[in-house]
């Protein structure tokens, strides 16, 4: 039985079917879509927005604190950058503020739940896990924030080695200062002391 | 609250956090891991491992049938390929015999869940997922083997509209065959008339 309350997301009929059609071509953008901060890193065949996500799904699985709700951490990583299926990958250098980052965001995903999921309600739940997780509206959207994070910081760690050479520091020590001491991501300060 | 009623997975000591790092690592390989079918079909730059599992994990959450559980679909999707991590992605056209195969996926999960995630009970919640998936063990593994071949089905639509070619229509036909009637797929249909 499904733990949510809500009606189920797809009826039996045609029209539902076609639209979950599109709705799945609409997520395969995101294996088609490169993480930007590689591209500009000229990292070649950098990995995907969706293997990013995926990762960082299984992160939360194996990290989950006892008072927080692992399969709602599990939601939040799914979906927290679907929008990007449709706006791209907008990095920090892009010229674009947080806040026509976040407007941009938030049309994606209307247009996700008003369009591509307009017979079901599962286009609502997409939108208020985005809006949870963008807005910091409860412990497991934090928690999510800094797994995007240290997702990241991990990445490059791989990137770095396979290429024997360093990125930029100030990259690292960005995305390290807000992090967690929670204990089981203790091993970051390991990757922070190869940069020192 | 977890709904799990297992303890949590990674305690706050130094032992856990490496073994997360560690396990973290070995999930990123599922990036690097292009999927084998795709490659033999000359493919460039073909969908990961973890491009196919992210997908297929929101395809769950969208699809859910109201009768079986949606969180546990979304598990199982995640996890399903996980031990490709270790044996690479191995196809029917391989010379690998079902049994071999599952033999060494076995062997994956269990050294993931010895060796990487010995410190937690994680590692086994993970081998159980794979293994009632591997073994048909509930309706949830029965749903998500479809979602698994029509996600493929989806990707090789998409793959040969790029092309503007298609793959051998055995490849289509085998993949289409053993699928449910369930409502929500009947735009695979459609796919399937492409090819006639």
């Amino acid at each position: 039985m499904n733990s949510d309350t809500e009606p189920l997301c797809f009826t039996e009929n045609e029209a539902s079917s076609s639209n979950l059609l599109e709705f799945l071509l609409l997520c395969g953008k995101l294996k088609e879509t490169k993480r930007k901060g590689w591209v500009d890193h000229h990292i070649r065949y950098p990995e995907s927005v969706s293997d990013h996500m995926y990762r960082m799904a299984l992160f939360c699985f194996c990290s989950c604190p006892n008072h927080l709700n692992r399969d709602k951490l599990v939601k939040l990583a799914l979906v927290h950058d679907l929008g990007e299926s449709l706006v791209g990958d907008i990095t920090p250098h892009d010229g674009i503020s947080p806040e026509e980052k976040n407007r941009k965001e938030a049309e994606a995903f209307r247009k996700i739940r008003d369009e591509y999921l307009s017979s079901c309600t599962v286009g609502q739940e997409l939108y208020d896990l985005w809006n949870e997780y963008e807005n910091n509206l409860s412990e497991e959207a934090k928690f999510v924030k800094q797994v995007d994070k240290l997702e990241m910081l991990i990445q490059a760690f791989e990137y770095e080695r396979g290429k024997n050479d360093w990125f930029d520091r100030i990259l690292f020590l960005n995305a390290w200062q807000p992090r967690s001491t929670y204990g089981p991501f203790g091993f970051f300060h390991e990757l922070i002391a190869l940069h020192s």
